[in-house]
């Protein structure tokens, strides 16, 4: 049987191409910079979004159209593997994500949960023999259920706390068990929806206490994972105590956790926060700190999470060229946390929408290697830079000067010329470089 | 003696061309839809971004280098004039704009300052005559001076009204005797900093008024210029009156102007009132209201206008679709009220800057060209809305039914049959067709 | 039974009452400026978020708990009218509110929604003999149903036009058999997700059908309410056609219906929309169009409509003075739409919330008298437009200038002489005014 | 002479005063919790709103009216100290704050700017002798001369990270002379106007050795100030390196300096960030890092830093609240960062925004002080986390346990009973508090 009864395997067709179950952009097989596209770009798809998700929001009820909504409880849960399976094959991805509730329901008690989850698992498990799809990461989703009403690890209630531990620990045990190259945390309670009634200190310890517990258990059990932080400012939360990478790199240092984790870099976080994606993704690159990536986008003129399907080619550009940076992304991928519209609401939007991010990426590959080869902004900041390797600029880069000998330097300086930064001749080459991607 | 020596004829050299000062997409001969590009887009030089402004903001003096600036006071207007019609030379491009006090500086009384104009004014007019390059609009600048402290036509003190009026009023005598095609009012100071001490009908009611007299003024003189209101929602004041399209629309309307009036759209303006550029442009065209476009780009995640030279292809392109739509501009055009960044601060940034500008404008033109063409859009919206031909949907368009007839017809319906709005699809769909504009 | 057996009837007991289920400032039968608190204030509860709302959120199932919630269908919709007819007594609330879907579930069919809500009409109508409490307002709601995916009557599907006209024609009649003092339109579905499928022309003009055939069947049927219209800018589409009041007056202008509606203001709504509540109060009262409130606030740090309590006595002193200045609300009134937060789950919250708001704009109201009596902010402004009574200002007023002669007194006047604005004088005055209400 | 002839000493004369030359509520003497409001509130009045700027804004030229703006250069510099001082006396305020450019022109080399400071700096030190009122901090404006045109310390220009080094250098040379209690960083232009073409890693790197130097300068001579970034997310450049209080600690963290710096917070900043003041203050204080106030407050409806008088109440309020639980501000002081509004320009103004800001605080310390004397929100933060005090609550809260003794608790539990967060009542009972601070 099949959940995607029209649909067949998505090819790479190239940029003419009409068809519409078909790659114009993305060539797994195609090598850039020594690698093939699959390898370096590490797509993953997010089973809630894809499996699990109906499309509600917060003024109308699900739309989503889904063969597999037939089934309900396990029955849906193994439903769900099934079409998973048929879709990664189909559209070819390397990877997927999920939370614990994603693949199984939440049974009458943590115990039935836990035995909901080990069918599951052992299905996937079996399911991913066949396949050449792997688990870039899981999670825990402890934010859901009212339970995690007031917080989860930062709940002002011990016994939730303790659930949370005890549902941490099972992802990391499912995580080992599957393979998973990272683990997840993404603190969607961890916050506050008013300081009035909040014991921020106290919270934020229990959050550094829980994350230590999840290192040790982790290292205990010999699950080897990367951890990764995944930031949002607010939402559901009015604030959420990860707000921003550097957010939560201070956490990190403060409670000395700095090198156990990384961070999951999600594009509408990152401008919920009040920065573009790339600004994120540097941040973290230049503090050693990007591990992976959310892929999705979100609308500037909305102040909620949209979790759009990336298609801004300026935006997978400008991603591409830190993660190039950056060596790729290591055991990290690229994690499409996307959804299709409300609108979208057909099995078939599911690839369509894929199908656009992946095209949008394997473009803004191909531009950022070329920028990169072209040496487009490396010669700018170069040049740009070029006082800090001699002279006053070399002693101050290595730690050779300081105040006095630095405004001696200073008082006997003339007018200082400045170069303009070209902003605007850069964007335009930009532009050059973006169009003829696809021509040459 | 040139004011740009260093800077030829900018010249049209294909998107191959690696010469800074060429196009690579604006070939102004090129004819697309039936039009050459300069036809079309009718691009115009924003006097006081390029010649006037230092590139100060509210956190530091000015740092553009302009060799004009050795002059001052009417000399340095005169040279201004010299170095803006090298400049449209020396760029192509067939339009301009200025405010009054962009040409010429206020002079110590009223009647100085229209000495000024005028002799700058018999300046311009002597260099037109000799140049291709026409006055798209020019306008009064009723903001900068502490005059308008409180509002120009809005102020709470009538003599502040009468200037403002006399103002207006040489703004118009100057537009006919230039040729200008628009006249534009932008109302800066039209708002309020608080309602706390705002008497917001009797200010509105002032500036129907004001208007209704412009009205009347342009009509005695015979100038027969398109009158254009520029909406911004606020910066300087807390609040303008002119918030956005629908807010300037609503006010025509009540206060009868709506026949005598357009709209002058600026990106920037749109996204700082929460609207996409082309919500606005859309907005504007199906009402009959579109009337010019303040051609530029804002930065979504800062608050206030940035005015940046816009290349932004997906803004661009979905402009230009609206353009297309609408039978192009008439008599608008495309006026660059953008400036280069304070970093950007050289003369050469000034050319860099438009050429930005120029190509990425000429990119959005193919390819929404392009998309009409092969009914991209069209057919989505066709196939969408085709309930609305025939039967109930036809009775609803023409008014023929009622609530009774419908009702009738609700209770008679199985489920209703939605197909998905295929956004995903869509973007994708846009993306290939960017790409390809220049390949093809 | 009681369905809030520990709450017993809520009483004014004054500012220095500990109770926390007593009012300690809203006294119904206390009389400003010759009305009584009830009589001018006109509370109204929101059915939507007091008795059927679960307090879920986007990353959240729902967290309250009801009593009612025990029953399912019909049983629960019937446990809700008793619930709230108990709540309604023991707040003492002169009006409720309502939608369709609020009442009564939708049945298998049109139909059977219809038999529902005839049921649900006939059981409320036979409490309200009993009770002091009116229907201020109900509604159709068109937009939680995936029916209404596309829009309802700016569907692209005229079949969804035709359901919404039943839904809204049934409306109309549940609310002539109700006597509902004003019928409510608020577009949730009413915009788009994507200007790239979407015919804006054609979905405009079909909504200004869809108004003009409500108009003419509560004519026709004698329901002589008091139509309102309540924009809003977004949430849940991308952009709603209602945008805000200016919005929705340029609108009802366009399609002639400006003398069939008013319009109902919401606070979050105001502020989504880049406006002070205030704002849109001020704008809508000085154009006649202040028909009613939907009195919540927003967090202005949240892009989201949070529909909070209103706590901030600063917006409910504001919204008061332009109430006041309006000569009230007519037949409009003051509707909580607000929710508890999630976390406020406890059915006590439910008096909390609605204490804390009335009590909130019953300071709002007495500060917002005694500014008016004391002529605090009326002094300041007809102090600050004096010279629009004598002279060239009266002229102006009267109509009796133009340009040439306002050209005239421009060129005659000396250096313009202004006054401060004095904010932050005002902006004391009005702390004071507020510190004093209680004391005095 | 005087400066502000029409003006004598502001007086407390209490809430019922209607003389606008008078606090109603700060009372200097008056002692809450042990100390007197002078003491604990430490007001500073910032030299660059109150004497040196002239209330121009992006679209205006200056509107002030200011006395001493009849002379210029050194004179008018001079003229500015002899106002201050009698400002100060007027107002009773025991701090000033400025940046070196605010008391004394630049010159034509850096050597007479240095001329420049020490000649204002002496009278400035003359004038102290005779006046309580003292140096609260001192600051470098390294951001407003084009010299910063691309920063400062994080410059891509080397002598530019040398002639601030020399301007920070004097600046703690000045702190030293004139007592000053801390000096502050804010790094106006250190951040980017597009990572296109910069360093971000050299840049933050640069900046970590700037920090050092000046530790080291002010150590070497014997400056005991306590040092204080100043975080801002945005404006002027796009983006600062310093964006709120979490990155700064992030980045001290990274650089080895959390033991030198503490932050100055201010309220407009905290907004522009997507903070609440309280938020920013409460992060700082629950990480030892709260060292000043620049008490001000935002527009939340403006994108842009409006640095308006602090009078809203729920702010100042919930600011003296976290200042309160701090212990005071030890060496730091509550700095009026703030300017009168371009419409309240005249010198008057000056006094009537310092009264509206004093009285505004001082009530919310009032507020503040009875909120903790009552314990109304620590007795709801006890109860809410009173599960941490005991049980398995008590072994996360010592590190007694892990994740399996966590999952036993976990699988051993029932269902987990919640209690309300009570906003709403909270928020009710905040409004019982402070319209009844004056009353009592
Ligand atoms: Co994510
Ligand atoms: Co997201
Ligand atoms: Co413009
Ligand atoms: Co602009
Ligand atoms: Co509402
Ligand atoms: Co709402
Ligand atoms: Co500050
Ligand atoms: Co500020």
């Amino acid at each position: 049987m099949s959940y995607f009864p029209n649909i067949g395997k998505i090819n790479y067709e190239g940029a003419k191409s009409t068809n519409p179950y078909a790659f114009k952009f993305y060539n797994p097989e195609e090598k850039i910079g020594g690698k093939t596209m699959e390898e370096f770009l590490r797509f993953g798809v997010a089973y809630w979004h894809t499996f699990t998700a109906d499309l509600s929001d917060p003024f109308g009820t699900g739309s989503a159209v889904r063969s597999w909504d037939k089934f309900s409880g396990m029955d849906a849960a193994k439903a769900r593997v099934e079409a998973a399976f048929e879709f990664f094959e189909k559209l070819g991805v390397p990877y997927f994500c999920f939370h614990d509730v994603d693949i199984a329901p939440e049974g009458d008690s943590l115990k039935e949960t836990y035995q909901n989850l080990d069918t599951i698992v052992a299905m996937i498990k079996d399911y991913m023999k066949d396949s050449k799809t792997k688990l870039l990461w899981n999670t825990a989703n402890n934010f859901t259920n009212p339970r995690f009403l007031h917080g989860a690890a930062s709940s002002n209630n011990a016994d939730v706390f303790a659930y949370s531990a005890a549902k941490v620990k099972k992802g990391l045990e499912i995580g080992k068990e599957l393979g998973a190259e990272n683990y997840v945390f993404w603190g969607g309670r961890e916050g506050y929806e008013t300081l009035l009634n909040t014991d921020m200190k106290l919270e934020m310890d229990n959050l550094g206490r829980f994350f230590h517990m999840a290192v040790d258990y982790a290292k205990e059990i010999g699950f080897d994972a990367q951890f990764l932080i995944e930031p949002k400012p607010k939402e559901p939360t009015t604030h959420q105590y990860d707000f921003d990478v550097a957010t939560g790199y201070a956490f990190l240092q403060h409670y000395g956790l700095q090198d156990h984790f990384k961070f999951n870099i999600e594009a509408n976080h990152a401008t919920l926060a009040g920065h573009t994606f790339e600004h994120e993704l540097r941040y973290a690159r230049v503090n050693g700190m990007l591990g992976s990536v959310d892929a999705n986008q979100g609308d500037p003129l909305l102040g909620w999470d949209t979790d759009e399907f990336p298609t801004d080619l300026y935006s997978t550009t400008l991603a591409m060229y830190e993660i190039i940076k950056n060596g790729g992304l290591g055991r990290g991928g690229l994690n499409f946390d996307a959804k299709a519209r409300r609108g979208s609401f057909e099995p078939e939007d599911l690839f369509h929408a894929h199908i656009a991010g992946m095209d949008a990426f394997a473009i803004g590959y191909k531009v950022a290697q070329k920028l990169i080869d072209d040496k487009v902004l490396d010669g700018v900041i170069e040049n740009r830079y070029r006082s800090y390797t001699e002279g006053v600029g070399k002693d101050i880069v290595e730690g050779k000067t300081d105040f006095r000998k630095l405004e001696e330097h200073a008082l006997s300086l003339n007018e200082i010329k400045h170069e303009s930064g070209r902003l605007e001749h850069i964007k335009a080459t930009l532009n050059q470089y973006l169009l003829r991607a696809y021509a040459e």
